[in-house]
């Protein structure tokens, strides 16, 4: 392996460790010592790589927002719902999102002790990506005339968060993809064209296929970068 | 001034002096002696009415969960939806629900310092209380005939708790009424029937009226119990 491609998969063990010790012990008591022995690697290659917990931090967050886009729909609702669908799945099976979510919702008085500065962060950011999708989505006749695309998307935001947090205090997230389905299937009547609300799938099977698929692109990319940097 | 309604008043003191320090700064870090300060009261007499940190805040939740039902509607969806506006503007301006809300949010990781045993406790009872109203809501022929009570509810209950939390984070709960009233816009068209829709209030001036025919309902109890001990 060059040693580009080594360098790219030493960042990303230590990213990955650092979000299973972030999800498993909160931001203000992880320490870099269990990371760095999670990922299996130095401190000094940890310290080439991140220059702080706070930097670690910062990684998981901005990994978890590169994810990208998912395969284009016939509709922006669908595309919409598929978001939120494998958004749902990843929450269990997928550190990196349990860790980004996490690190936004950790410590809720911002006077505690050790209180994290990634408080919130990425909530605007998610947000903003929905309120793009759903302008798209009016600027193709798919939403009903009243609908607003911000005031929309804040509620879906803010009515994600709150789902996923009661579905892991009451179940570690086991029903969450369920729940999900709930949430759209009450509020797309409200936002959608009447004609497109039968063309919507919103299922179980859909969640985990997304997840697969996505799992299927991002190794297709990894072993295009490798090719290039043998190469 | 008989010597129960004292009590009462003091032990009453006590719970907001509570709650105010918890909601400034989490259970964790919030001290028995600052509540003590706070409240204006001697050391034996927050141990008379409290054992400990943790009886305080199960007294604080306690407290807000007794704060009862509101006066009865034309519809149950009127009252559901009365509920939601009351919470909404009482998480801006009342102390106790706020800690409520912070203590059960409060840590996310569990396994952090420190973590309080509150964590999530009021969401369960929450969510039974809307699906008791939305069960005498379909009796009455409210309800679409696909909606599930106790579905819905759980979806009312957990979106709460994520508008409320972004709008804690976003602009300290300055704009939560607003996003209370776009969730029941979103919602309603799916569960209430077509006819039930154009009675519904749904405003700002109703969440402050509704507080303020609560705290005067408050008022007439406490001055009734103060006549009761007196005689």
């Amino acid at each position: 392996m060059a040693r580009q491609a080594r360098a790219i998969q030493t960042r990303t063990s230590i990213l990955l460790a650092a979000a299973e010790v972030f999800d498993e012990r909160g931001y203000s008591t992880a320490t870099i010592t269990e990371i760095i022995a999670r990922a299996g690697v130095t401190k000094g290659a940890l310290y080439f790589h991140f220059s702080s917990k706070e930097d670690l931090a910062l990684g998981v967050i901005a990994a978890q927002l590169e994810l990208g886009p998912l395969p284009a729909q016939r509709t922006k609702l669908q595309e919409l719902a598929d978001q939120g669908l494998l958004f749902a799945h990843q929450l269990q099976y997928d550190p990196l999102t349990r860790a980004s979510v996490g690190l936004a919702m950790d410590q809720w008085s911002e006077n505690a002790e050790g209180g994290n500065p990634f408080h919130g962060r990425p909530f605007q950011e998610w947000a903003d990506r929905l309120t793009e999708l759903l302008v798209e989505a009016r600027e193709r006749g798919e939403l009903l005339p009243h609908v607003d695309p911000a005031e929309t998307a804040e509620l879906l935001s803010g009515a994600f968060t709150g789902i996923q947090w009661t579905s892991q205090v009451l179940c570690q997230r086991r029903d969450l993809t369920r729940r999900v389905i709930a949430m759209f299937r009450h509020l797309l009547p409200s936002v959608a064209m009447p004609q497109i609300l039968p063309t919507l799938e919103l299922s179980e099977e859909r969640a985990v296929a997304l997840l697969a698929s996505r799992d299927a692109a991002l190794e297709a990319e990894e072993a295009e970068a490798d090719g290039d940097s043998a190469a």
